[in-house]
């Protein structure tokens, strides 16, 4: 296979951040490696976005994939470098809770020692070339990173919202806004059908109430609420070839609450 | 030839949706593929744009490349999921017109059979990861497609606006607005040329006359409104260094005049 | 090595022009040419900037690696089109000084000459697709630039602006306007810390005075103005997680003095 790195960063294109960061990988990688973008478009400086983006993405890739992620608030400071193997992938970025929500207890993490990758002279304000990329560069050389790294077990763990029970109503909140304005909740699929059967689940969200749980988009019309289970496994409210965030003024963090109505008419 | 799949989608850069594309076209891909990024801008939902975009874009690669396009407002719905060959490319996507634009009668569509594609769950919302993409990892590795798709005679068509004569005028649109504000209209070069000489020519847009026809944009100075031949053979309506779009406030589906004035002095 | 040529435009990732470009490569280049996206976001039409970004990006690649670089409001006109081989990489666009940030007199410069390439027909709005990529191709299949371009002496330079000394103060401009708000200069490191230890270096901008050069982020609270020296070894004016552009208003061109308080505190 070749090799290949992913990167995920909060970046940005219009600057030469990206464009440093692989000149780095191929110029320290191996000759036939695949530099493959994911996102430059994270949430500046949100470690909670980066992470939720990070559990969703990177389990879909081939085994030992080598991740960049780099969504680095507290570059320069003392958070520590890392390498992280979890979920069958190599991930390597910053301590800071970013690839906390793929930790399940049988993840091993390694801070990377600076001093181990050949001395270079490190800025305080670009670790993402200076000192992750040279790291996942010689992960993808085949070195392993016991060379330039060691074990810890004090590194960051991440507490994602959990939704909260109360009486028959599951509250939860939104995780996420998409690029279409679509709200992904924190609501499980199993979760919310454990309340009752789809055809008597309604949402409230701000005041709206959305109701039952669809199984797809076509079920209304166009520009009409939708609540719906998506490609994640959670629900999600949305308005049919619109934005359901500009409709509800909903954003992160929004309340979400689900229950069965008793006497709810079959529709 | 490294095996080579593009992606063009709607899905914006800030989600994971790219990257689970991604992840799974390396999954069930062949080692060496490499995945190419076209645009992930496309406008939301919208199949005429995407057609547009895919007419533009398709034809200028080598014979029998695989591309995936993923515009697809009807998702879980009874839309199908097709293989199109045609222009001597292989695309991959919904069959709601996206390649219609493409079609030129000797193309052949066939109807991806869902089931025979091993049978793996399918999210009612991201058919790009749990359908098309494992399609087209598939055909990347060589396999015929015959072996999970049927050929189909009834597949969707698309009409593109096409400019109507009007005595000595020709009356057509603005098919896309770009990047920089270039208005981009469906009046092909051969058809205005034939209303007469460059010199003679006129457009008018939102009453705005923009004369004559120019062959570049240094004929007129920065920030001056200029009438050119595109670089897809089409009339463009521009501002140098600027954008007509801002200026004139135009947009998709402005109406663009096209005459030749007999007494126009030459400019 | 596998054959690699990086892209830097002011192209925009809505329109179709990128994949005309990467249709192009991959057509006429080597069969396994990996096309490298660095940025598509640059400025439209401008050329300081995208020197700018050239020096910062550039050079990190791994050596005689090829760099399409189109950023050409003179599209058209007399404008030259150029192979320039320079800081051990090899560029090709236009003539108009968006490599002049990497002359250093050690540079060679080579004009296009289209007739030369194949005779292809030319539009007079797209000449990354129609010239600058057919010569990138031929390069990446291992041509000789000498078989279609030959050496000019007369080829544009640029000035970058650089700072002024007035008495003991330093006067510096915005250069670039970063993602995160970022606001780098064009002080260098060196000349500031030439008028004093970094604890007593003030900066003044837009009635502002931060102070004094700190290291890192972290010597702040999130939300506070902090001045730096950045990864490009040059000061940069932040807010720690957060926007410096959008706090003072400041853009390309805003004046930034550094001085050395003779009497300042230790913070």
């Amino acid at each position: 296979m070749a090799p290949r790195i992913t990167l995920s960063t909060d970046f940005g294109t219009r600057d030469s951040y990206v464009a440093q960061l692989k000149g780095v990988l191929y110029s320290e990688g191996p000759a036939d490696l695949q530099v493959v973008d994911l996102s430059h478009e994270l949430a500046p400086f949100d470690v909670l976005s980066a992470a939720w983006f990070v559990r969703e993405a990177i389990t879909r890739f081939p085994p030992q994939t080598l991740h960049l992620v780099v969504v680095d608030p507290g570059v320069g400071s003392a958070r520590r470098p890392i390498v992280a193997r979890v979920a069958d992938q190599v991930l390597v970025g910053p301590d800071n809770g970013v690839f906390g929500a793929l930790y399940d207890g049988g993840e091993s993490v390694l801070e990377i020692e600076p001093a181990r990758l050949g001395g270079r002279a490190l800025s305080s304000t670009f670790h993402g070339r200076d000192l992750f990329a040279p790291a996942a560069a010689r992960l993808a050389r085949g070195e392993p990173c016991e060379g330039f790294a060691r074990v810890i077990t004090d590194y960051a763990r991440l507490a994602l919202p959990e939704p909260r029970a109360e009486r028959d109503v599951l509250v939860g909140q939104v995780m996420h806004v998409d690029h279409y304005g679509n709200l992904v909740t924190n609501l499980s699929a199993g979760a919310v059908r454990a309340l009752g059967h789809a055809e008597r689940l309604t949402f409230q969200i701000l005041g709206q109430e959305v109701a039952p749980l669809r199984d797809h988009y076509a079920q209304v019309q166009p520009g009409e609420l939708i609540a719906l289970v998506g490609s994640s496994d959670r629900v999600e409210i949305s308005v049919r070839e619109g934005s359901a965030a500009e409709r509800l003024r909903a954003r992160l963090g929004t309340l979400v609450r689900a229950c069965a109505s008793a006497v709810r008419e079959s529709s």
